[in-house]
């Protein structure tokens, strides 16, 4: 261990009996730390350390974990002395032994899991569990009091801190920023969301940039730049930066603290303009940049190097203290170095001087209840969605944009629930046609605005900044502290966040098992501005695959919805907004389009999650020669479209016409809790006829789901097979042979008795299918009749365009 | 459009004659690209505009294309007075009428493309094509000369820049980064690459930070700040920021003109300091904010609403130029606001005037090589990598870390391409093994360096920085200018690039089908610290569904490789190192694991992809009872175990071991050109027996993989099922049922005649797992027989350990 320097401390707000009882608890929150990792006996050093005392595996990272712990025993001096309801949001998760340590100082652990008391055989455990098979993970989980940061996967801290502070005037977050996850983009991102924070009704966050100068292997950026840089970049993202740099713990105690009462007094300060004089601008929030060394207070000099203050310091700091007498020493001396016997009593208790160091009940950060948001959660006030239906006089014609009607809703959920519901969108919610939100309230904005600015206020409830990252961040954040939200994205961008939907969607499973965590809202994406209406942005634009990524995780937090049009789109939203811990995908367009459903059969038919459409199917209730299948708004107008088509050609063919609006009913019942049974799904498609099946995404996902299915061999799939450019909308389905022409041929092909006499009405489909490439490569737009199709009822002739509804042109609209 | 104001010029650099010049040159690069959104008729406005020269459907982006073109022209300027040799990154990539025009004008579009001529034909061709069916994309794309960047995804233009410009030290490459990009993490990232340029070895990177003011539908961020703020920021991130503001074209001109030639000087001295005084010092580096309305000289007010200088004029500004003989009318004063009449001749081509306005030859921006990387592709001068071969006296032996003998290769083919190939990794080089490569080269570095720092260097080859975007940013950037790379990350935080992913392998598809560009090497990644060895980090680190996500894309350019070796592993990357236009990803593991086939055999198998390992079967080349697959390293373990487990119960069981290497040889040979035809498949797989499959991942790939084969109905996949905990390696397998008793009682359970014989084994196996289970619950660690248990020859004996190698502990290394 380093030697402490014999430098007295300066001057600072701190008592010495303050600085005393601070150092305390910080030695105690360090030796339980190191306990932790590789102790799994004699916890109280009451005899020499032996090699059976020490785990056969070394576990865990200490290089940032004293530097938590010490802003963790600062936190609690101005928790008690302000009262200040705050949480602790910890970057560097991997410091996970810091936060375990200082629930069971506070007691909360203790409460949490009886079995890890507080004394000798509690802490015997709290050191074995550790990293430990049937114990608890390494990182700041789930199964950590205080927590809504995992942080395995670095870079979201900040977005999450912000998140929670939203709507939760008196709160402070206090979000540990590693100088490891400052190199993230999401946490470079992440800084900026100071201006969308208001400081009259959301609460505060105190970002603390921990330097601690290395990472696994290298030193840090930002710990490697000038520091006047350094706090130019922060300067530059909104903040006045305080620095405590240095590594004597009574001198840091003492400037720490001044900072942080400073901090504290600023914000106070900013909170007060806002709210009390009514003062509209952006603060410049404070921040704290905490510079010490990385495994501070551990081992200087093992085996002939330098660990202390480098990046060897970043996990086990040396390993065979099992085996290695010499190894063994270094870390008694270690433990030993912290006075374990002025910490904890006989019992191993800790002293009254260490144990009543911390605030009372929920003002505990490892016992605040927005760390466990469902405890706080209470059902958002649905208005009735049906109110907001499109009428569908007959279905297949009109011209609808869901999104549009969705976005009615949205607006009345948001006004029945102005404190707990906000809509996030990377800059794209007008676009994305929720506008009508905007009708009853802002987008969040603190910075600068100007005149002819378009519903900027610095209370406004639409999220939107460029940065799916930010946006998914601050969202989580917000649903972790027990409120709701829906994000909308454009389809192919929603990958940008990918690894954070794994990180909740494994925070979410996890949380299932275990009991003291309370139920949090579900996670809602609108995918929107789809794959199959791209024809402006093009082949970048064109990735349906999320969703292959979403089914991959566990099946009990996860679900898939492809509502075909308004009304279902509507009894979906409000589905989702209801449930609790699910991440909802929906995926639904937003151009003019067909209907298909009254409101009440949309509510039948999203409640069955699948559902035979009898006016689509000519199988009058009997064996059908062929399923036609659907999920997605354009598929199933191309599959209307081909029905049309085949009963031109062949009026005695018997279809039936599936659409699918929950994706997770195809699955077996045995995966999925919404799976159908090998009953139910025979059911709907046969043991034995062809099923031809027009999918939004990636065709093989259909595959993937039913490949247990009785009749899956005779299951033909169609779906974007990653053919696209700058072209028409039809265009793009004929490239990916989606389209009604091709759908019509795949029937004729699987037909068995269409294979013949079907020989000629496929030459027509094969010509008509040029005619159309012929036609958009002259005109720059589809055909009049694929433009201003519309479903006739089913009387349509082969090759003869349907009537051409008034206004009806769900093909015309370009994306935005 | 807007009333240009009556200033005059401030004084600046440019003569009248050269400004005017200049001025001319942007006024026709704005009416080609005003031209390409609008007209299919009529280019020169020869006549009045009527609706049928009005596209029928109106797409682009007019907002950031007058800025794009202003910065092209002032580069132009300067790359002919300077003789540079230069390349343009537009991060703003949806304003693709921009580069398009400067190519025509520059003549390199029609030599690219000769049907679009420089003349009236052609110009009317440019017009029409663009956002055309059949025409070109609405994007910066690959089908435009002179772009490295598609922009359709924001956030990496910078790190693009980066990558083009290390080890080309001549090269400036200026990179436009738009204000709305500027809010994305990549983005805000890559602001810190420059501290891993090399003035001395790299080229230039020249930021220009566009602030336009506007995104879709809101203000951006960065506007909206106090420009000191802004600076603060820019200095933060290590530049000297110099901005122009405004937006009188005349004063902008020579603002403009007089910072770049401040910053370009500033660059050469910077460079010049370096590489002729030998400075080392990281210089800060120059860099631009311009500051001009959104649709610069575009129309002011439409309709009653303004449009220059907002958000309204990010794409077409007004919609209706076909329809309303209003719009049309303001359509056509804008073009003629341009004057085009001076701009081009009586036969459509630039006047003299403005076509000599560029540099010649290869120094066209549009035509420079650097963006065309494959024209300066030169193979890898490859090691034999067969000198790393690990000695494998016998099979299944052994404890070797596979990736520690791949950094071996890697060093030395390091060695023989010092100017041509990076290794890149998010500050994981060393904890993925592959710390070899630093005996010939350092860590990239020019931030401050300090005593004990661990090989530093400012032209260190090896790239690491904690933000997978970046690495993965710059790497493209490097590839795609013509040289060689390789990236290794955990494999859970791969994900974090999905969408770069799609990106770079939509890149390289379309590329496939354009000939004049000429293939890059391939994107190679190793994913190790994989899901089977996360017992330290646990449940967030654990994802392998990236595999998953490579696979939706094209057949043509995805290859999928899980080398269950030492020497297999350095056979496939080998290969892949050769490789051009594919992405390749490689899945292999970090800790001492067994070697199971010599070099030769590896070179083999690895050729083949797929192979029956006779040693490890008992069918004696007949038919088998069963199959037993696997892909990746720990499967192949299990799957081996499980052989051994399974001959001690059933000695006469005919086992055939098949091990897959290159995943796509699973897929239907109609799908993916590595894919095994039918009659192949069947022979490895049968046509009836049972196939128990380990595979490294999710397991339903395997069977999307499969589900046409004829055996598929047989086919029983073990993989990750989204199961872990901090726990034992083990342990890890037997939560997922991927372990040796698992897949013992699957065969059991599965092969008809060993259902009922096989009962006293099923029990002892279950037996077995639950005292597994006790045992690592109690001691923390693995039972002896599991962790060292090596492939006895065939001859273990059900629930015996087989003999124990020294030193062969493979699964008790913790990750780090």
């Amino acid at each position: 261990m380093r030697q402490m320097r014999r430098k007295s401390a300066q001057d600072g707000p701190l008592t010495d009996d303050e600085l005393t009882a601070l150092d305390a608890w910080w030695r105690a929150a360090n030796y339980l730390s190191v306990g932790q990792i590789y102790l799994m006996g004699n916890p109280l050093l009451r005899e020499p350390l032996l090699p059976e005392h020490i785990k056969p595996r070394l576990l865990g990272h200490w290089g940032t974990t004293p530097g938590l712990n010490f802003v963790y025993a600062h936190l609690n001096r101005v928790i008690a002395a302000r009262d200040l309801d705050m949480i602790y949001v910890m970057g560097p998760g991997h410091g996970g032994p810091g936060p375990v340590a200082a629930s069971w100082l506070e007691g909360s652990y203790s409460t949490t899991y009886p079995d890890v008391s507080q004394d000798e055989a509690g802490m015997r455990r709290l050191f074995t569990q550790f990293s430990f098979p049937g114990g608890i993970p390494s990182h700041v989980a789930p199964e950590t009091p205080g927590s809504i940061h995992e942080g395995g996967e670095l870079g979201y801290s900040l977005s999450h801190a912000y998140g929670a502070a939203l709507d939760n005037p008196d709160l402070v977050v206090a979000a540990v920023v590693g100088d490891g996850e400052a190199e993230t983009g999401p946490l470079a991102a992440g800084w900026h969301s100071n201006k969308f924070l208001d400081p009259r009704t959301d609460g505060a966050v105190l970002p603390i940039l921990h330097l601690n100068g290395y990472k696994i292997a290298n030193p840090t950026v930002l710990a490697r730049i000038p520091r006047e840089e350094l706090l130019d970049l922060l300067r530059g993202y909104g903040h006045t930066p305080y620095l405590v740099e240095g590594d004597d713990p009574q001198t840091m105690h003492q400037q720490f603290a001044a900072v942080l009462d400073r901090c504290l007094d600023e914000i106070a300060e900013a909170q007060r303009r806002a709210r009390e004089d009514g003062v509209i601008e952006r603060p410049r929030w404070p921040m704290i940049v905490l510079a010490s060394p990385k495994g501070w207070t551990g081992p200087g000099v093992v085996d002939g190097v330098q660990v202390e203050g480098t990046w060897r310091a970043h996990q086990v700091p040396f390993k065979n203290a099992r085996e290695d007498d010499g190894h063994r020493k270094v870390l008694e001396e270690w433990l030993r170095s912290y006075r374990p016997e002025e910490l904890f009593d006989a019992e191993g208790r800790p002293v009254p001087a260490v144990r009543d160091l911390h605030p009372a009940g929920d003002r505990r950060m490892s016992a605040n209840p927005h760390a466990n948001g469902g405890k706080l959660l209470t059902p958002l006030r649905m208005p009735d969605f049906r109110e907001h239906a499109v009428p569908v006089p007959s279905p297949g014609a009109g011209a609808v944009e869901a999104t549009r009607v969705l976005g009615t809703f949205l607006r009345d959920v948001m006004r029945e629930n102005m404190a707990t519901f906000r809509v996030f969108a990377p800059d794209e919610n007008n676009s994305n046609r929720l506008g009508a939100v905007l009708e009853v309230t802002d987008r969040a904005w603190t910075a600068e605005r100007l005149p002819g600015d378009d519903h900027l206020a610095p209370d406004g409830r639409v999220m939107e900044i460029l940065s799916e990252h930010t946006c998914q961040g601050w969202l989580e954040g917000y649903l972790l502290t027990g409120r709701h939200g829906f994000f909308s994205c454009y389809e192919a961008f929603i990958h940008v966040v990918d690894s954070m939907f794994n990180q909740h969607a494994k925070w979410l499973k996890t949380t299932n098992g275990i009991p003291w965590r309370r139920p949090i809202a579900s996670l809602n994406y609108l995918l929107t501005s789809h794959v199959w209406r791209q024809d402006h942005n093009g082949f970048s634009h064109q990735d349906p695959g999320f969703i292959d990524h979403v089914v991959n995780k566990k099946a009990d937090v996860i679900r898939v919805y492809l509502p075909p049009d308004a009304n279902t789109l509507l009894s979906v939203a409000d589905h989702c907004l209801r449930t609790q811990q699910y991440v909802n995908v929906i995926v639904a367009g937003k151009q003019p389009a067909l209907q298909y459903l009254a409101i009440d059969e949309a509510v039948e038919h999203c409640t069955k999650g699948i559902g035979i459409w009898p006016w689509a199917s000519t199988d009058d209730g009997v064996e059908p020669d062929l399923v036609l299948g659907c999920a997605g708004d354009v598929p199933t107008m191309e599959t209307l479209a081909a029905v049309e088509i085949l009963r031109g050609y062949f009026p005695d063919l018997r279809i039936r016409f599936v659409n699918v609006v929950d994706l997770m009913r195809l699955q077996d019942d045995r995966e999925h809790p919404h799976g159908l049974s090998d009953a139910e799904f025979d059911s709907y498609f046969t043991r034995d006829k062809p099923v031809i099946f027009a999918y939004h995404g990636y065709p093989w996902l259909i595959h993937r789901l039913t490949y247990r299915r009785t009749n899956h061999d005779n299951f033909h799939v169609r779906g974007y097979v990653e053919e696209g450019t700058t072209t028409t909308p039809f265009d793009i389905c004929v490239m990916n042979r989606i389209d009604r022409y091709n759908l019509a041929i795949d029937v004729i092909d699987r037909v068995p008795r269409l294979r013949t006499i079907g020989a000629h009405a496929r030459d027509r489909l094969r010509d008509q299918i040029t005619e159309h490439r012929q036609y958009v490569r002259t005109h720059g737009e589809d055909l009049p009749e694929i433009r201003g199709w519309v479903w006739s009822g089913g009387s349509g002739q082969s090759g003869q365009a349907g009537p051409v509804t008034a206004g009806a042109d769900p093909l015309r609209e370009p994306e935005a």
